[in-house]
């Protein structure tokens, strides 16, 4: 995923005004600096998360669930809130379920409604592996931060996110 | 992937030193922000390369090699600078191969060294797709910072960058 390297400066063509500018090597250095940690990052923190027998998603799993009252949450609201497709969460529930960490129950008096439960084994495994998943976290990612920089990029980060839900929602 | 909520003020209970303290409100909420925008964000652009018929990674593929001597490079080296694992990489050039983009060969003379190609159509995709990719990297990311942005997220990440490049390159 990355886009071309041509700079606009470089390129003498004239182009259509409707044409969209290539990056320039200001923009084109954020860019490569933002996919390489978002890659490497979540690469870092799965391998972290080996030794424990999770899967990154996994783990998203067991966060969102535990945060849930009653710790339980209809399926698809489980998708929306992990921004997964929801077949692609159906089988990621069903791994889970066989490792003991989840439960798939059908609420009754409403007949579209499936719940994802999380397990007596899923709640302590979760408060088992976030200290070091924690630590993973500050290490390669927030501790690196000045409280300035944090609060710059959250700013910055903030409406693209919003604007990239909007268009989720939609899709 | 995501960290337990709770707010290092909100836990009374005193921790003994050598554990890591929970994200603070301030740490959480950027981190989530980066997770999400790194995730819609894949998903966005992927959506948009589907006309293409062209998955994200085989994108990227396309690019390293446009950009590389003789449209070619060592198949170890393509792995590195996609910071793919060879046996994924494998897979994906072979899925690539079938659809006419790439060529796997042999080098002479270097006995351990294969080599992915671009191929002529290869190249003729990259150069169709690209004014596109670049208007979806615009529209949904790029042209959404100041240029003061840019630069301060720029500077905050790309120390992270080497520091996950580091690690990985170790593993």
């Amino acid at each position: 995923m990355d886009t071309h390297t041509i700079d606009t400066a470089d390129n003498p063509d004239p182009r259509p005004e409707e044409e969209t500018p290539w990056l320039t090597a200001r923009e084109q250095r954020m860019w490569r600096a933002h996919l390489e940690v978002a890659k490497l990052l979540e690469y870092q923190l799965s391998r972290e998360l080996q030794p424990h027998n999770l899967a990154i998603n996994d783990y998203e799993i067991l966060v969102v669930l535990s945060e849930a009252p009653d710790h339980r949450m209809r399926m698809t609201d489980l998708a929306t809130a992990t921004l997964q497709s929801k077949s692609r969460l159906s089988h990621q529930i069903t791994r889970m379920e066989n490792a003991g960490l989840v439960l798939r129950q059908e609420c009754p008096g409403d007949r579209r409604g499936l719940y994802a439960h999380l397990t007596e084994q899923g709640w302590e495994t979760m408060q088992r592996v976030a200290p070091d998943h924690v630590r993973s976290v500050r290490a390669h990612f927030i501790d690196r931060f000045t409280p300035e920089q944090l609060d710059a990029i959250y700013e910055a980060l903030a409406p693209v996110a919003d604007h990239l839900r909007g268009l989720r929602g939609r899709s």
